[in-house]
């Protein structure tokens, strides 16, 4: 069953001026900072009152989020939400012939397990969820 | 001061498509539908667990939405966090200088107060605030 959201994420060119920018703006606070390589980013998670924002600069330009800053610019990349079991929504979706990214869960950020939906099934989001199994 | 993420704005072709891609793939349950004339949109607020997801459906090409698929196609539109007071959040950012796209909170969706800020200013987000001033 999926939660709410967990996350909204964000591509930026410059991690530092970011996490500025939205303490700046919206009072976010750093909450943790990562380097994902197997995602190719280095991320920062942000709060901002009671939700989370997680700002994602590449590691490289052939990285999934250096050829979507290379495509369409800064901006939201993702929506996360909360599941108790990411690989039994995964499979749920996969049963109903939805095209995923990810097939079965994967590791992201805290440790977490994640797995993503495609944008051509969404309309156009791409989806992420985010849990503990 | 900023609270938590109120909703997450997307653009759509098809409302009711959306509606029931959302539901399907996500267990999201339809809470209000409502003409906003002055935004030219039809927008449907679905509840995705304890969050909120805005699908906005404009009601002719030369709408800010209707522009804004045309450019990028339908995904993410907005992010929108809650906000006791949206003109003094409005005020506080025009007198550091950021680039706002409402300098005074305007009515949005459930009689609430809202007002935006300009993408250029957040780094590619177009953001919200939501709140009951």
């Amino acid at each position: 069953m999926t939660g709410g959201i967990h996350h909204v994420g964000i591509a930026v060119d410059d991690l530092d001026a970011a996490i500025a920018r939205w303490a700046a703006l919206f009072g976010a606070t750093l909450e943790h900072r990562e380097h994902v390589e197997d995602q190719g980013v280095e991320a920062a998670s942000l709060r901002v009152g009671s939700s989370r924002i997680e700002l994602l600069a590449p590691l490289a330009e052939d990285t999934p989020v250096g050829r979507f800053l290379a495509k369409r610019g800064p901006g939201v990349h993702h929506v996360a939400f909360e599941t108790a079991d990411v690989g039994a929504e995964l499979a749920r979706l996969k049963a109903d012939g939805v095209e995923l990214v990810d097939e079965t869960p994967r590791p992201g950020l805290f440790g977490l397990q994640v797995g993503f939906v495609h944008p051509e099934a969404t309309g156009g989001v791409l989806a992420e969820f985010v849990g503990n199994e």
